[in-house]
């Protein structure tokens, strides 16, 4: 076969400006929206270094891997950080982060995940928001495993700093990514000497050269694959609607956690409580003795295709993910995920494994 | 987004060629081979039309509902037919081939579809090929659902007009289709006044403007995209081995025959003999009172993405078609074929469904 | 790389039939448009061979090589066939067809070819479309090289059975057609006892089994890419606009001819009447001395992307085409063409080659 | 039309590290790779911050825009800047940088631009390399407009950064990039206690977990489509054969040189020297009272395909681009430039215009 050059005109700064129009509606928000070019640690990083320097306390929620890193850039920038740090089968409560305002006063910035992937959970962001607001803090969200699979509304939340990528619940590319900016958190970065700026990691340079120049001229060439990948996600989650796209990703963690339930074998969920489970993906915790990476690998041995994971490091002995998000959160890929989980379980030793009895309780659950 | 032309350069003779040899290589034939510009029906139609006339004397095996259609034709050209009819659960067997040549020694023709995809039984070709050589009949073969599920050799089994299109365990397009064609056919044709000239459906023109002109002008512009697409899978198959490809799907078969039998639910083949049973697609019967389309519609609504199709016409009553060819040629596909059926079957009531047996049975089988 | 299966839904009855709606919206035609799956000849000969027989009187008129291929398969058919030829370089004039009716008032069915890709020229339909009518015969077109260059309407014409393909003014796929069919036309195919059924070459099957059935299921597998490449063109046509279409080949044909008479060098416009020169695409004559072959030959060693070619065989000596058609119906390739048409001559010797007095008329003529 | 999710497998650290092989094997390099998710000026910006801080004293050598840019970003570092700049229609002379360093003993980084797409000069880096070499500096090179163009060899030169992309020459995407890493760069790095490290900016991140721990596991989810294209990109590089890219670029530049040398009207080529004249691209200068973007927009209205643009800023009045690379490094291309600007030029009142003289000359100088 022949390999032809790309016959793609390039990426207009028009089309540009209208792909993040779309984003900008599919979070529901007035402020500014940049499509950044790489994947959303670009964005994470660049919203706290152009944010954050040696006069900000940060209050810095850990419910995952990706809080560690957060207070690290931060504490890199010379902000002083207040880690709160709850543990992974839980979301952190609104009452906790109140309680951090009232014992320092002084905190003028929030770090949160919105939903972690890793670990499944799902953190009560409306909730925190109202607190943020009344403390007067900019508040930087990581929306990256939500969006898509549940509502990301940083102006209804009081969000100053919501970043987003395509990769999980909007089943689409992940090698660009978005950031919507709210004025307070414009105007903090252009007061910061230490903002970036002139650099690949500068918000500042896209506020001041792009948006401030009506978004005429792109300020390098586009990741244009991943462009077209993005707006063709947004279109295709706008002809579902995105209330039917999130309420297939809420099936799907339901009908997961009603499939493992009846399923037995000794499966649990690892997020205790419903409400706190994500609905990008369903952490499981196996029974003693059974090491979740070797449970894992037999159910893929056998079928290769389901979307089953173990968890990261020190968890992968204990934590099993159900990966139900964008091309999987379906009645299919959920009953997959059980008839695997199930067979694994009874070739494990397992006597009392229901999986015609798990997948019934899954289907009535979707219904 | 923009409709952009289709930017593709002309299909060159050339390349056009060397598909042919592609398939020819596939099939192991030193035969000519042409890829025909329309589906498989196109070159099954066309090669009746050549050959036969008034004074052929036709031997139509009928296996399924193709048979059916290649004795139209063969009368529609005047031919006298002898239909050779064996039900739908099990394969013709040679000895039945033999006996109506003694009781027809005018025989000179014989029509066979090699795999049948609607009833799922497959036809012991060698052993035909040896009393059809014998008899010095032309012999006609659809192996159209066989190819890729199961060895077709032409030239090892006497076949002079040998039909495949690649829709089936191929995993291609279907828009065009393919003949190999000795020359006793060649010469059959030629010296026919009513084989099709200057006509889409003739073969003869191909051998005389093409072949003979040493494949240097195409007739007509090809179907481009198709024949692309053809192109593309048979590369496919050439990087995983013909070997491999098949070999999946004899063991998707056996895989489906053994989780069907651990299943219970009242679930039985449909072709008795396990070794009657084509590869390409695994048929079931219901038990009394189960409606094969209402349990398939069941399964499916739980799950639109398995491979299963309730039989055809009255067929529907009675027959599962269990599709495990092409993409689906897989542990995961059996495996969600099995899942769907057993909760179906578990759904209308049935009380004896072991779910994990068949799986477990399934994965055993496959390795 | 890998070569992955083809991952497509099968191409459904409702799409397919919503893309023949788009091909008769196309036509501005109220009669049933079957979307053939095979390239124009299979829809060109069908309708032939299912409406002409022993008892059909056929006019059939000559105006480049498609003609002699529609009197072969009306004498195949047994139609007493009277030829109308004219000389490459003009159209036939309806006074001819008028006159033909006059000397032969049993003519029941006319073919004609309304414009020649390969000379040149388009034919005036509109008028011998009211000659036909006049006369009460069926009228037959080949729109294939016009669909999409100049209109096509065969409601406003009176044509009975209308084809065309997309891979000439339409800039889409080769591989699939169509056809469009009065109820007069039906009515002769069904009256017709040797008109193909249960063929590959039936248009009475698809009326049959597909209209009348109410378009719900397909006669068998079509040529999905095929058909999708076809509604990829029919919606950038619509996107464009089919007048802004037509024009651009108008323009493409005017600014050709203008730039030829400019640019010296002995070229001469093939067809004499301007108002008989096919949209569609430019034919030149050489001077003395000059072999078109040649000519064309040079210019595309120089520049091996513009559209130019010789003519088809004897031709090949004096004709020069110039295929300004599809994506080549712009500004840019007409003046290509000029560029290395006008090289070709200053290489081969000639004087009065004034290259930018073309491309300059060229350009004014566009506007 | 559906949008369907985007169908591929993650892209396997084991092909990542493939696609870097084949960059190293295209720079004939046996230093360190690293394909970086962003455009060239994510490394170009990387290598600079990585290895630039208060101790260092820089030669920063200025023939186009991005010497500015490097400047900016080695002061912000810290470093010491010597500005070389030399007028846009030439290069810098390797006798310049020799007596910089007689002048300057303690310089000990050197940045420079190999090939200048806008300005339309290349730099004898050879030679330079010598030079630098010999001041045991580190030897930092943009050579995102040369490679494809020209041989660019990091190793043969003595080059410690080499930073690449793939949007000119190469005619692939702009998303990734990639910078070849020397052994002394490396050190230099990690001797740098401001070399970014847990940033998307950071290289030594790649060292550490990527190349240090066996290209097992990438750092976060890559740019996908634009890996996949940079891959076909290379393939279709190495079907081609390098040398032959090259060479048709070489042409390219010589046959519009020629071609501009017959034209006529006034135009000049911007760089003196033709041994100073990039490949990649050639600048030329418009005669007093020819504004070149309005020749340019004269030139596009006529063929809006021709790859013509004016210079930026301030050169928009004199400098015209001949952008003929990756795709337009063609006969064809070159071609239709000088047709295009040859009519531009005869619209404008130049008299002397001999278009068929320049595609003669043009067409004589690439054979």
């Amino acid at each position: 076969m022949t390999h032809p050059f790309l016959d793609l005109a390039p990426l207009s700064a028009a089309r540009f400006a209208s792909i993040e129009d779309r984003v900008a509606k599919l979070l529901d928000t007035r402020q500014d929206v940049v499509v950044t070019q790489g994947e959303a640690l670009l964005p994470l990083e660049g919203a706290i270094r152009a944010t954050a320097g040696p006069g900000t306390t940060a209050l810095n929620v850990i419910t995952g891997p990706y809080g560690q890193t957060f207070g690290d850039w931060l504490r890199d920038c010379g902000a002083t950080v207040i880690d709160l740090a709850v543990p992974f089968h839980t979301a952190v409560k609104a009452a906790q982060v109140r309680k951090a305002f009232a014992e320092h006063p002084e905190i003028d910035f929030v770090s949160l995940v919105h939903a972690e992937a890793a670990t499944g959970n799902t953190n009560p962001v409306a909730e925190i928001g109202e607190a943020v607001r009344a403390q007067g803090a900019l508040f930087y969200l990581d929306a990256v495993a939500s969006v898509g699979a549940e509502p990301v509304l940083p102006d209804a939340w009081g969000v100053d700093l919501c970043v987003i990528g395509a990769q999980k619940a909007m089943g689409g590319p992940a090698g660009v990514s978005a950031v919507s900016v709210s004025e307070r958190a414009w105007a903090r970065m252009a007061a910061n000497p230490r903002a970036p700026r002139r650099s690949y990691l500068s918000l500042l340079d896209w506020k001041e050269r792009w948006i401030d120049g009506g978004r005429k001229a792109l300020l390098h060439a586009p990741a244009q694959l991943e462009m077209l990948a993005l707006e063709a996600c947004l279109e295709r989650i706008e002809a579902e609607g995105l209330d039917a796209v999130t309420a297939r990703h809420s099936s799907a963690a339901a009908a997961t956690r009603a499939g493992v339930a009846a399923l037995g074998g000794g499966l649990e969920p690892y997020v205790h409580e419903a409400g706190e489970a994500a609905p990008v993906a369903t952490t499981l915790r196996t029974p003693d003795g059974v090491v979740a990476a070797e449970l894992v690998a037999r159910a893929l041995a056998a079928d290769p295709a389901v979307p089953l994971a173990a968890g990261g490091g020190a968890l992968a002995r204990e934590m099993i993910r159900v990966n139900h998000y964008g091309p999987d959160a379906t009645p299919g890929a959920v009953r997959a995920c059980l008839a695997a989980l199930g067979t694994a379980l009874a070739e494990s030793g397992a006597q009392d494994v229901d999986l015609t009895g798990a997948l019934r309780a899954a289907s009535e659950e979707w219904r």
